[in-house]
């Protein structure tokens, strides 16, 4: 079993400092919710993100959107041999179910995240989706991966299918994805750095390179 | 070279019969466009697809989005292996230049696209998208590729680190995959049909599938 991690994610709702920005007032009236209820998107977001730290790279739900569309609809999580986490900024963990059917449509995807936020598990019967409080260091614990890969432009340089290859040696690896555009990591993380390309990738390109070759060792 | 055609995508202007439908009007006046210049979305054009032929599977921009996404920050399109082709519903074609940075924003992608049916070609002098009136059978003979594979639920079953090494024999082979959620190709298609996986997967895990697999052979 392969565990996913995209961390660090820069998917957060609209922190207070900024609810009563006139664009952020706007765009959640717009969308008839209340500025506290809205996921910060940098597309719609990006005056009023000038004025919060890092705002040069938060608010970026659709990373996380691409990374869950490839991951769950990968074959191998088709395959029952892939388990999937986000965790976010402000330290909450999205734990989401193998056979979850993410919407395809952006504006729906944000929705369904903002819903989640204040519900905490969507659907009610089901909880396909899960939102907890929660650092990274204690995910990792509660993974209990038998070896922990972090994807960096500062590690040990591996070809992708040569990394594949590495992880199909370990019966639990986890590997960690950084959801955001650019910089580091903000969390303090331990495990070996891999860099699987001389420049820098998207996090939805590292996780198909990871998945599809890992495949090739795990399924086939 | 790897030629990656999305072909009898499911993108589309609004067509003739509904450009009147209430949600159609709706939706173009809260985008400040006219029914006639905006892209088909199922998500909030459903009603209105009852009413014509093949709705159920038409307006789909975000299936070629998805595949672009992948495809143009694929390692293999970073080190100029890769051309990638859309073909449309109404034989149309995009063609997208490798170094074209595609919105990841879902909203913007689909302005983008609306501009690019009313221009032809965007930006004026770059042209990094150009839009041409062209059926999938001239676009493949232009394309020249050595040999086509169409990715086919009904084709020779292939694992995908098998069909990459298959791939790789060529100089230029071209692959096909259908931009449409489910149902058969439109266009009637010159080539070797491939299954790599014994259930139905969408687009842009198939994509992912092709150019990760084919990387290994053609580039490390």
């Amino acid at each position: 079993m392969l565990h996913l991690i995209i961390a660090d994610s820069e998917l957060e709702l609209v922190p207070k400092e900024i609810t009563n920005h006139p664009d952020v007032v706007g765009y959640a009236k717009r969308r008839k919710k209340r500025p506290e209820q809205v996921i910060l998107d940098a597309t719609y977001h990006y005056r009023a993100l000038r004025r919060i730290e890092d705002g040069e790279r938060r608010g970026r739900p659709d990373i996380v959107h691409f990374c869950l569309i490839n991951a769950l609809e990968s074959i191998l999580n088709k395959e029952g041999k892939l388990r999937v986490y986000v965790h976010t900024r402000n330290n909450k963990v999205i734990y989401i179910k193998p056979e979850t059917r993410i919407p395809k449509n952006y504006n729906r995807f944000i929705g369904l995240i903002e819903d989640l936020f204040e519900k905490k598990a969507i659907p009610k019967g089901l909880k396909l989706l899960q939102l907890k409080e929660k650092p990274l260091s204690v995910l990792l614990e509660e993974v209990g991966a038998d070896k922990t890969f972090i994807m960096h432009e500062d590690g040990m340089q591996l070809t992708p299918p040569k990394f594949g290859e590495v992880l199909a040696q370990y019966e639990n690896p986890a590997v960690i994805v950084g959801g955001f555009p650019h910089g580091d990591f903000k969390s303090s993380l331990k495990g070996e750095k891999i860099s699987i390309y001389r420049a820098s990738l998207t996090a939805w390109a590292v996780v198909s390179e990871v998945l599809v070759n890992y495949e090739r060792f795990a399924l086939f």
